[in-house]
């Protein structure tokens, strides 16, 4: 034992689990280990048989997640060096809604010889979409009835989320449904499984789970308006009892301890969902600072002192970020995303071989060209919705489109216009919370581009007219969960009794920060009134031409 | 002698001068010759001295044209065997307006050496573009005043055409213009050189320089509004004897006869310009078949019985391709230079192997690609402005817009729509002549893209409704002119009394033709519904963002 005291952080994404040691005095990182799932995402047949799985559908074993506690934790042990005595807590995040189908005891259906080989027995993943057809009615039914928690959601309940996915097992498989004691969210699954105790997350429940703190669930009625089947399902099902995070939900298990090389009764923490749990990891436990997410697409989260309904968001849950605030989300579904479609198919070849000749990544020639361009140079606006639109018009129908172009546009300043959408798109977001009541004074960025992309980060302060922090650590979903593990821990236990705590002394911002630059401000601001304006011709039903160039498409594909 | 008779065109294009000579009964190309102007197009520095020119310039020298006679037309006897006693008429078209100023004999003022040191004694080629601030005054004055005349150009006189050209002399070198005797086209100047005879032609008299068979030149109130010293400019230095199309403008001279080896009497042709002597040579003499020349840009011509004023056209002349019809002429600025472009800037290094590999042309690969697609698959609908729009906006400060776009979006789908776009921006133009009572019922194609592109042809049949006949000539200027030769000749001479038996006897259009396919037809009916709703969104006042960017671009520009 030594004075230094450890938390580990786990966090669980979709294709392994990723585990850090970090001490807990002042947040350095000590050690990292990451386990890949053997089985992955599942999205073509069941393990060891040969069913196929429908399009659409992406499901994981709950095996994989239990090994990375028994392969990463011993290892990151190992390779710090650190005493199993001086770690103090353990905390979890996880990919959701991913959720299972198990027996009374936390067993999940899927390991069952019995169920081994039905697709609805195993895991869905986040991104299992097969459940659309149950969220549009779910979505019809809420609407029709008068359901204000939809206010809650930017007026629309995910696919991907808990009840279209519980309730597509009951429509196609309802000999699983029946024999499914529990169902539960993958995060809450595997806090079970280290302490032995059922204790469900606020964050899960209420972002995921249409719970809220002083409404709870929605009333029976409504799911027996669903299906009478479902009336019960929550007190069959699942609990109503629902924990706030950074709470204990317990300590390791015996059989956990051995499975980890920890020490029995090492506080385990309630668990949290990755994108949430890297809001305090990135310092920010209090309202008025932005956590922006960017990588493929981007989250954006900021904490409220009090309740507003704004429009468009992915929800707004309170105590669902950080204890004692209201924390908003919101979210663009395309930005990384944006980037590789115009890498793969618009890049011509004299650039591909500059690159190679010059060593360059592709992408950081680009950025090097079209940081030569001032704002409002290329003539160009775009709005970024190649893959749909989520805050704030919810719509997954709406389309790229890109103006301005001449015979003398080149591709940098395509690249550089997609960009610069991407950060309109922002900006947008940033406002409508503002008009709504919650402020956003400045904007603390994580996930992989701000470390990749100067020129973007730059863009982002310009438009959005705010300075950009980047938060320290590279890895804020495990980070994130050390923290909480710290905070279940509690100061007697060595660790923090709260996360504002554990966010002042273990998280830290980078000393590189983007300031906006007035005169380019000056420019997009110009810029973003032409975005605004073609944002809401095209996205807000005067000229729905986005959504009839799609229904034709699939007219003339189904006719062929 | 045989009994053949053959008749010559020499087309004076931008670059090169093109002889064809033709059996004046059945149209045969017998031989054709090029040569290639020693000092092409002037737009650096004056030839042989060290004089700089201004941007936008762009000269020629008189002495290239005379060259083309002297050499091609021997090489095409040389190579044909024909004899010259043979050879009933010639007939010249010429890029228009192309301009120079000459002494009263028709020595163009750049031959004196007292002059030949002044750039503005040379030849201003079409495009030069230099006289852009004399045509917005000239526009601005003939507005304020009431002039009608505006109404038959679509509203506006460019900086192309005659009077801003001659005016930017007056302005900028008030010597050269008051030592020019006469200020004429190139058109009209080789005809003077061949015959000895100034005789003026109606084509570029009607379309370059505001002349009409009913009103002839705008009065001199008119010209001395725009300037004093401008008030008899055309009893000065023009002509109010204004020459038919297809009429002979005299006969060979010695001279000219032993330039060309041609007989000293043979019959020359009043000039014509390059686009509109393609009509007849494309088989059409008659209303209701629109000629279209498809390149690197699209010139609609479309004859009528009838005068109409139709909104955005090029303008409209009686007697201007055809005696005794009015012929409407419409245009739009970038057809094959859309592909050009994306070639350049947009496909992928991969596609470029892919081509290379299996020996093709990198537009056949995009065309084979784009030809799988059905017509509505890509989801894509593009404003195909990416040169500003000439018909029917007549407004080159609107740039280009693609919409659709999602992750799943390819190349070949983008030029597609880009096809696409062109096809559409000529059924608006189509529907626009037809609207004003301008009847378009077929079109026939002519110029290099319909040899290149079948895909695109068949793009324009289904947009537009029509079937498209190629002309079999692949040299319309050359070939339109000898057919004005022939005319020039008359029957008694060898040749023929009209163009339209000129027409019905020497041009013939090829089997193979374009069909609209109606299930296509249908399609596209919705997407060209969608086109002219932004059309009209972006091209009429709605919204102009097209012209915001720009103007921010150029203070941006400005600035740096």
């Amino acid at each position: 034992m030594s004075e230094r005291k450890y938390a580990i952080g786990v966090d669980f994404g979709t294709e392994s689990g990723r585990v850090v040691l970090v001490d807990v005095a002042d947040g350095r990182e000590v050690a990292t280990a990451v386990h890949n799932y053997a089985n992955g995402v599942i999205d073509e047949k069941l393990p060891g048989t040969d069913i196929r799985l429908e399009p659409d559908w992406a499901l994981q074993d709950p095996n994989d997640y239990l090994e990375v506690f028994k392969q990463a934790i011993p290892d990151i042990l190992r390779e710090s060096g650190v005493d199993p005595q001086d770690v103090v807590g353990l905390g979890i995040d996880f990919t959701a809604c991913t959720m299972l189908p198990t027996k009374a005891d936390g067993t999940p259906l899927c390991f069952l010889p019995e169920w081994r080989e039905k697709p609805h027995a195993w895991v869905k993943l986040w991104k299992h979409h097969a459940a659309q057809p149950e969220a549009n009615k779910l979505n019809e039914i809420a609407r029709e009835l008068g359901y204000s928690f939809l206010d809650r959601y930017g007026d629309k309940i995910s696919s991907e989320w808990f009840f279209p996915k519980a309730w597509q097992i009951l429509d196609e498989a309802p000999d699983v449904y029946e024999a499914a004691d529990r169902l539960i969210e993958g995060a809450d699954w595997v806090v079970w499984q280290l302490t032995g105790e059922e204790k469900r997350n606020s964050c899960t429940a209420g972002y995921k789970a249409i719970w809220s703190k002083r409404e709870g669930f929605p009333p029976n009625q409504f799911f027996k308006a669903l299906d009478p089947r479902m009336e019960n399902i929550i007190d069959e099902k699942m609990s109503r009892d629902i924990y706030p995070l950074g709470a204990k939900a317990g300590g390791l298990t015996e059989e956990a301890a051995r499975w980890t090389g920890l020490k029995p009764g090492t506080a385990v923490a309630i668990a949290n969902v990755d994108a949430h749990v890297s809001v305090p990891a990135a310092s920010v436990a209090d309202p008025g600072r932005m956590v922006i997410i960017m990588g493929t697409s981007n989250c954006h989260m900021v904490l409220g002192s009090e309740e507003h309904v704004v429009p468009g968001m992915c929800g707004y849950v309170e105590d669902g970020i950080v204890p004692g605030f209201f924390g908003y989300e919101a979210g663009q579904s395309c930005v990384g995303d944006h980037f590789a479609w115009f890498v793969e198919n618009c890049v011509p070849a004299a650039y591909q071989q500059e690159a190679e000749k010059r060593g360059l990544d592709i992408h950081r020639l680009l950025e090097e060209k079209a940081a030569r361009l001032k704002p409002g140079e290329s003539g160009l606006v775009a709005l970024d919705w190649w893959n749909g639109n989520r805050s704030v018009l919810v719509d997954v129908d709406l389309t790229g489109m890109l103006l301005g172009a001449t015979l003398a546009t080149k591709p940098e300043e395509i690249y550089r216009a997609l960009i610069e959408a991407t950060a309109y798109g922002t900006r947008i977001i940033i406002e409508t919370f503002e008009e709504n009541g919650v402020p956003v004074d400045e904007i603390v960025a994580t996930g992989g581009l701000p470390d990749r992309n100067k020129l973007l980060m730059q863009i982002y302060a310009d438009v959005t007219g705010r300075p950009i922090h980047i938060a320290e650590t590279r890895q804020g979903g495990a980070f994130g969960s050390a923290m909480h593990g710290a905070v279940a821990a509690g100061k007697a236990g060595g660790g923090y009794d709260t996360i504002v705590e554990a966010a002042q002394r273990m998280a830290r911002l980078r000393d590189e920060a983007y300031h906006p630059i007035s005169e380019n401000k000056q420019v997009y601001d110009q810029l973003y009134a032409e975005y605004v304006t073609l944002y809401d011709y095209f996205g807000r039903g005067a000229n729905d031409i986005m959504k009839r160039l799609k229904e034709l498409r699939a007219e003339v594909l189904a006719h062929s």
